[in-house]
């Protein structure tokens, strides 16, 4: 499980203070902090407090990778923000993320081509997210054929389904499931499959049981990956275990303890 | 789901002594005890304290229905405590269980129908617990043509794939959630689905994170019942979450409480 760490946005008010002030320190103990957890990547997202420029993902990067070894998924609708951060960036870099709109896959893929960088698809268009899984999966397969035609590899490819919150949009969780099962076997070599797990329990009660909830049933779907709290030691601790019990890691008595070392 | 608990059992101290001195009040607390949890159904398993004789099984039958308006699920091996205990169970029993070997079929369906029973079908013969899937497929269609040939509804029917302790057998696990798709799937109508889940964790660290791990796993997979802990808070609290997760319950802030007062 590729375990994207979700902490580094400026919505979280030390973050968006942190950004404002250029103060790189509780950006870099996040980074710190979510590896240490189980996460290997970081998501880095500019949030409401400052105008999304390029400098500012530039600056973000830079501050991230000063500190730590790990490749950032660039979480940004800002095309020329995002080139900022490819171009500094060290490693295989991470979009976050295209829509199955062609315009913005058209400008996009280059660039995931060019930067030989990973790319969060989400299996939307500009009429939204869909109801069923049937929709869903044809907005990732248009994804998939337009990243296939400009000759990206699969593996660097990351389709998204889009959970939406359980208390208001209850109807799509089994929907998202079926996506993920959906995709892995429709296309051959198949994408990564990512979730934004968190989005599953906004506002609910029992957050962090919905999250592991879901994460577990998406797990045993054949999800590759999730942008989650990676802080969250009992989510953490599902996700050891449904590895041990899908088979991919090897049982042993400190089976915790190893995944996080080994993560 | 349906949640049948395993507490009632000899092979743990209070209840072997229980069954020993022909005292009812150990057995009736837990009878309340898991049904107050979440449980529907009660497994009653006479356990290695004393005989697993006819007459046992009845008195254990009657103890139980005496205190709690609830199905049992009469778990021996032995045939005439299986008759003895249908003979004085009220409302719809359940038996636990019969292998898909030709001869026990020939003997239990015919009990199964004329009591109008329920019956775990274990998905193995005298060769022991398949390998993979498929083996353990067939078995479970053998069981359910049999069943089909006796006119038993299907819905009366349920497949247990079997789950072997995950540190010594841990390939099975996999294998198990993919026959309960498969069952599911092959056999129209489809039987019910059913594991003895804390096999799974037997002998093993964290076992209460295994069990209710690979419970969500199973459940995601269409698991319809599970013989289970149902004092163990966590584990129903994940069900509770996975049925909402599944659509199968409607989300309301209070849903963990709301599943034990419905189930």
């Amino acid at each position: 499980m590729i375990i994207i760490g979700e902490r580094i946005n400026g919505m979280f008010n030390d973050i968006g203070e942190a950004i404002k002030n250029q103060d790189p320190k509780p950006i870099q103990e996040w980074a710190v902090k979510q590896l240490e957890a189980g996460a290997t990547y970081l998501d880095a997202n500019v949030g409401p407090a400052v105008e999304d420029s390029p400098e500012v993902m530039k600056w973000l990067v830079e501050v991230i990778q000063d500190e730590v070894d790990a490749p950032v998924a660039l979480d940004t609708t800002n095309i020329d923000a995002i080139e900022a951060g490819l171009e500094v960036h060290k490693g295989t870099a991470m979009i976050n993320s295209t829509t199955a709109e062609q315009d913005k896959l058209d400008k996009l893929l280059p660039l995931v081509k060019e930067y030989e960088a990973e790319l969060i698809g989400l299996a939307m268009d500009k009429s939204g997210v869909p109801k069923d899984s049937e929709t869903r999966t044809a907005k990732a397969m248009q994804i998939i054929a337009n990243a296939d035609a400009h000759g990206i590899p699969m593996e660097n490819i990351f389709i998204d389904p889009l959970i939406l919150p359980v208390n208001v949009a209850q109807e799509h969780a089994p929907e998202v499931l079926d996506t993920i099962r959906q995709v892995k076997l429709l296309a051959d070599p198949a994408p990564k499959t990512v979730l934004g797990l968190s989005n599953v329990s906004q506002n609910c009660n029992n957050m962090k049981l919905i999250n592991r909830t879901f994460m577990v049933m998406a797990m045993a779907a054949g999800l590759d990956a999730a942008i989650m709290e990676a802080n969250d030691e009992g989510l953490v601790d599902s996700i050891a275990t449904a590895e041990i019990l899908l088979g991919n890691d090897v049982y042993c008595d400190s089976f915790l303890n190893q995944f996080r070392k080994t993560s």
